[in-house]
């Protein structure tokens, strides 16, 4: 595939992602908020999966289904191209939280493979939600729903146009903001305690932005060696939610 | 670039591996025990970076430097190639680990990503190295390094043909093997306690071999929800790593 016929392939749009892999699309199937548009597999990924009977699925080799995904992208023998979820809203979500509930908040993490492994891990640790900045924050692809094996699903993710704004109505709705940052005095666990938590991770490199920093009840560290200057993002937001969990 | 012209070009090989980005280059050139082959850098790469007099820098464009790496390698300005590290050996390291020691063992983990990120953890939380089997882990690679951030030379890893026998002999020498498993009963942090400990993870999907179970003195879980099968296998190493820094 020469690089001037890639750039001719389309590999699914914002508005019709691809997913592929068997977690994310059997999730996919299994959530009835997602509208399944079109279908591709090979006929043991087609056994395997158990479409159900209105989504038309065309058999399909591998080479085939490799066109369809970016390069190498590891299709696992099924794509599904989508209708985007339904966008889901901060006020309901906060409304609704139990007692005790995470939230967790990305200011201008881009990276689709961290954003698809925060996702996971926030379905894993039970965030009821993860709230990104519209103009900052990747669409619906391929790469995240592989990347949350599942969780691009069953995680509420909300988009908000406003950040600070944000966090005002998260606080309103008594939600203790902790903004993670290195340069923080106060180590996560004892800037946790038993009610409404909503962590705010930064970009690696930038960090939070100031005026993400001014919206945040607290500022916290994890307790890393300077043998290095920060976890990747993912990594971050695993131990933050763990942290969180154990609280 | 064309498929058939990528396939001819070379990256770097196992021998004398490429790396690049600000992280992972500094690192390289802080440390003592790595030789530098060669270096390409933009100029203003090479005047940021400081390289030792003993280096000779061939000053390049972006897109030369592009062709270097893989495609779309993030190589902000910067590549080497170096020759591997030295081994380390584990006799070396659990010889002299000090009282509370944290290894980290890998079963299996191929992702050079998820390797990379590993090690960047490895160093966050002051692991006294990683341990891998030889024929089912990565080479020391450009993806690995940049995961890693500078970490690639700061964690010793260490290599093994046979890892079964490396956890009889971090057993023999007073470590506790933790096998992490999502089946376990018990929690990781019941599990954990005041002395030398060995966390033992496995691929993703796959987990961990029979053979390397029995030679866990524990199997523990971390506390995730029925909502997802398990974390992303950085994502799981770093959650492990932090528990057994508070613990």
């Amino acid at each position: 595939m020469s690089r001037r016929k890639k750039s001719h392939q389309s590999h699914g749009t914002p508005n019709r992602p691809r997913l592929w892999g068997n977690h994310a699309v059997a999730a996919a199937l299994d959530n009835p908020e997602r509208k399944v548009l079109r279908a591709w597999a090979t006929r043991d990924a087609a056994e395997f999966m158990q479409f159900p009977k209105e989504v038309a699925v065309t058999l399909a080799d591998v080479a085939d289904l490799g066109r369809l995904v970016p390069h190498d992208a590891p299709h696992q023998g099924v794509v599904i191209e989508v209708a985007p979820l339904e966008e889901a809203w901060l006020g309901d979500i906060v409304t609704h939280a139990p007692e005790r509930s995470v939230l967790l908040v990305l200011d201008q993490v881009t990276d689709p493979h961290n954003v698809g492994a925060i996702l996971r891990s926030a379905a894993a640790f039970g965030a009821i939600g993860i709230v990104t900045q519209d103009r900052h924050s990747p669409p619906e692809s391929g790469v995240i729903a592989k990347a949350a094996s599942g969780a691009l699903e069953r995680v509420p993710w909300v988009r908000v146009v406003n950040l600070a704004r944000a966090l005002e109505e998260m606080g309103e709705a008594g939600f203790w903001r902790i903004g993670l940052a290195g340069n923080a005095e106060t180590d996560l666990k004892d800037a946790l305690g038993p009610k409404k938590v909503a962590l705010v991770l930064g970009a690696e490199g930038a960090g939070l932005r100031q005026n993400t920093r001014e919206h945040c009840d607290a500022l916290a560290k994890l307790p890393i060696s300077d043998a290095i200057e920060s976890l990747n993002v993912s990594n971050a937001a695993a131990v933050a939610l763990y942290a969180a969990s154990i609280a």
